[in-house]
C-alpha cells in the first residue's frame, strides 16, 4: 500500500522544481537585456511566495500525463508566476496599492524607483508570452490565448480596475465578480495552462477551469479571513490592512464564519470537479484544501 | 500603363482600414471588461497618430500573398499597434516622461488618473496577444513570440530602460543600440509579424527584418531631426523638447547634417532589402522614404 500523500513534501519539493525553473528561465533574457532590468525582475520573481500557480499547473499536467510532463507545462508555470508577479509589482506601486512592503521585502519600487518598477512589471508580463510562445509544441498558440484571456481586460486586469473604483458596494455579488477577475481568472488559467499545456480532453480542460474558479475564490475569501485572523509576522505584511484601506472584505460582508463555510463549500466544488483526473485524493485535492486551511 | 503609386492615397486607404480594425477590435473586450477601462484603452488607442506600424504590417503581408491578407495579418496588425499605444501611456507618466501632451490632446493619466492609465497600459499589452492568438491558423503561437521578443526585455522595455538610465554616453554607438531596442525591435516586429501572418518563406522573413531595423533607426534620426527642425504645432506636442530634458540626439551627437545623411542611407538600406518581395516600387518603398521625409 502507498504511503498518505503528504501535501508538506509534495509543496516542498514542486516549490523547489519552480524556484529552479525561474531561476533558469531569467537566464534566457541575454546579454541585450539591462542588467538592472534583469536585476529588478528577478528581485521580485524571486522573492518567494507560495508558487502556488505554478505548482497547480504541473500538478494538473501530472494528472493529465500520468508521468513527466512535456515542456510547454514548465514554461506554462513559469509563464503564470510571471504574470502573477508582474501584478503585483504594479498593485504595490505609490499611484496603486503604494504598498512598501511585500512577502517581507521592500517593494520593486522601494528598491528600483518607481520608473523600473513599471518597466520591470511590463518586462514580467512580455517575457511571459515568450516564455509561453517560445518551442515546436503546435500548443502554443493556445496557450498563449489562455494566458492572455485570464490576464487582461476582461480578467486581472478588469478586476484590478474595479478593485480601485470609488463606488463599490458592499455586496456578496459584487465582491465574487471582483475576485473572479482580479485572483480568479489568473488562478483558473494555471490550472487550464496544466491541462492544455499536457495535451488533455475537453472534459479535462472544463474540471480544470471548475477547479480553478472555485480555488480561486476560496483562496480569496482565505486571505480576506487571514487579514483579519492572522499576524503581521505569518503574512510578511501588516495585518489588518483591508479594513484600514476601507476595503470590502468577505468578512466585513458575510461575516466570519459564514465566510469560513463559504470558502469550504468552494473547497468542495473543487475537489468534485477533478474526481475523475485524481481518482484517489492526492496533490489536486490537498491542494484545494491548502488554499482555505493555510496559515499565511 | 499603371498609374504611379501614390503614397498619400495608400496612407489614406489603409489608415482608415487600421482605424475600423482598431475600433472593431475593442468590441471583442464584451461585457466583462469594465467600461472606464474600456473607455481608457480606446483613448489612447484611438487618438490619431499615423499608424505606420500596422500600414508596414499589412503592406508587408500584401507583399507576400499578392492579394487578399489572411484574418491573422489584420489581428498582428492591430497588436503591434496595442502594444505600440500601450507603451506610450506608461512613457508618459510621471514617474516617467511626465508628459501631459500627446498627439494634441491630454495623456491618459491626466485624463484618467496614474492606477488607471497604469492599468489601461498592462491592458492593451495583454490584449495585443489575446487578438494574435486568437483563430484557427497554426501560425498563431510563432507571431506571438515575434512580438513578445520585440517588446520585451531584450526589446522595447529594454530600450526604454536605458532611456531612462543616468548614464547614457553622448556616442554614435549607444544612441543606435537605445533606438534599436527602444523604437526599432516593435516596428521591425510590425514587418516580420506582416510576413509570417502571410506565411512567408524564410528569405522574406530576413528581407523585412532588414527593413525594419532600417527603417527603425531612420524613423527615430528623423523624429530627433523633427525635434530641432519642426513646429510644436505639427509635432503635437512641444518642440525642442528633447534638448530641453538633456536627451542625446541624433542632431547633437552627429550635427544635422550628418544626422540627415545617415537616415537617408538607412533608408536605401531598405529598400534594397525589399526588392525581391517589391520589383516594383510601391508601399514598402514608399514608406521607407516617408519614414524620413515626413513633417511630423
Amino acid at each position: 500500500m502507498d504511503a498518505p500523500f503528504s501535501l508538506e513534501a509534495y509543496l516542498g519539493t514542486q516549490g523547489a522544481r519552480v524556484e529552479a525553473l525561474l531561476r533558469k528561465s531569467l537566464e534566457r533574457l541575454g546579454e541585450t537585456t539591462p542588467p538592472v532590468l534583469r536585476d529588478a525582475m528577478a528581485y521580485s520573481l524571486l522573492a518567494g511566495g507560495k508558487r502556488l500557480r505554478p505548482v497547480l499547473c504541473m500538478a494538473f499536467a501530472e494528472a493529465v500525463a500520468h508521468g513527466p510532463v512535456p515542456p510547454a507545462t514548465l514554461d506554462a508555470a513559469c509563464a503564470v508566476e510571471y504574470v502573477h508577479t508582474y501584478s503585483l509589482v504594479h498593485d504595490d506601486l505609490p499611484a496603486m496599492d503604494d504598498d512598501e512592503v511585500r512577502r517581507g521585502k521592500p517593494t520593486s519600487h522601494v528598491v528600483y524607483g518607481e520608473a523600473l518598477a513599471i518597466l520591470a512589471g511590463d518586462a514580467l508580463l512580455t517575457e511571459a508570452f515568450t516564455l509561453l510562445s517560445t518551442g515546436p509544441d503546435p500548443v502554443r498558440g493556445a496557450l498563449c490565448q489562455l494566458l492572455a484571456c485570464a490576464a487582461g481586460a476582461a480578467g486581472m486586469v478588469g478586476g484590478q480596475v474595479l478593485d480601485i473604483a470609488g463606488d463599490r458596494p458592499a455586496q456578496e455579488a459584487y465582491l465574487s465578480r471582483l475576485h473572479a477577475l482580479k485572483t480568479g481568472a489568473l488562478l483558473r488559467a494555471a490550472c487550464t495552462l496544466g491541462v492544455a499545456s499536457a495535451g488533455g480532453t475537453a472534459a479535462q480542460l472544463r474540471a480544470a477551469s471548475t477547479y480553478g474558479e472555485a480555488v480561486g475564490l476560496a483562496f480569496q475569501i482565505a486571505d480576506d479571513v487571514l487579514d483579519v485572523t492572522a499576524s503581521a509576522e505569518a503574512l510578511g505584511k501588516p495585518a489588518g490592512a483591508d479594513a484600514e484601506a476601507g476595503r470590502h472584505t468577505y468578512p466585513a460582508v458575510l461575516g466570519l464564519q459564514a465566510s469560513l463555510q463559504k470558502a469550504r463549500a468552494l473547497v468542495q466544488t473543487a475537489v468534485q470537479a477533478v474526481q475523475e483526473l485524481e481518482p484517489v485524493p492526492g496533490p489536486l485535492a490537498a491542494l484545494a484544501h491548502y488554499s482555505v486551511e493555510r496559515q499565511a
